[in-house]
């Protein structure tokens, strides 16, 4: 497995170093669409009350609601398109939590913020350090609608140049 | 709010009381395109490693892989397909925790397994309760891609029985 090196990057701005723990980003907004949310889950989450108006309000929902995995997916979205399209972003190992707090409805407009609240040097891997970070999506009511708390890696600008 | 009553429900054939903590399901497995994960992280996700195979090559995956959130809605369409259609279900308020333990390439077949290991009433809604699943995704050479730890609310065919 050969990993990206800088040569191949032209466009990273942020590596790990510059990961500063305690900082927050605002990472802009989107809105999903009544259409989009029932194509999301005619594909991946077709339960009744992710597919139509009738059965949401039925549901402890209210109304047509997204699938949380849109929720989470429109999170990514912003994270990559805001953020992440110029570090030395390598992907996640995983999340230590996922809460969907509230449900999402068609044209809320979501806004998400990340805060990096750890992090540190990988130790396997000396090119590459991990950082916590908590993402936080309200909606135009400022209600948390989702919270996670996960691990991103990120490639060094100076490989192993802290470890014995 | 009104929920959903047995009137409005009548597949549900699995309720809340139903559900045996230690038992284990197999739901089945699917298996992603090249052209639904580039669709999928075009959409949601559009790291270079998702889009194409050259990016995927020279990263740490060493190929195209699947977003982690596509293997994730993937593993949700499994699960409502095969399970949850027929149950009481009512969604899911999160995870304690997501492991992306191995990439998903293109062709590669998923399956699911779910494992309850937890159930309780909801305390604030006695004709709710509350089951703590494991999801487990393996690939065809049988290495874990996917571990899950979540809730998930099911309405109960007695409301509140066990409650004083």
């Amino acid at each position: 497995m050969t990993a990206t090196t800088p040569e191949h990057s032209p466009n990273i701005k942020i590596w790990w170093e510059d990961l500063v723990v305690g900082q927050t980003r605002d990472l802009g907004s989107l809105s999903p669409t009544r259409e989009e949310i029932i194509a999301f889950a005619t594909q991946f989450d077709p339960q009744p009350f992710h597919l139509s108006e009738e059965a949401g309000r039925a549901s402890v929902f209210g109304g047509l609601s997204a699938s949380g995995w849109h929720t989470c997916a429109l999170a990514m979205r912003l994270m990559v398109t805001n953020f992440l399209h110029e570090t030395s972003s390598l992907g996640s190992p995983g999340l230590e939590s996922l809460k969907w707090t509230r449900p999402v409805y068609p044209g809320d407009v979501l806004r998400l913020t990340s805060t990096i609240v750890e992090k540190r040097p990988m130790s396997r891997r000396p090119d590459v350090g991990l950082a916590r970070t908590l993402w936080e999506m309200y909606n135009q009511h400022g209600e948390k609608v989702l919270h996670m708390d996960g691990y991103g890696m990120f490639r060094r600008r100076e490989p192993g140049v802290d470890r014995p």
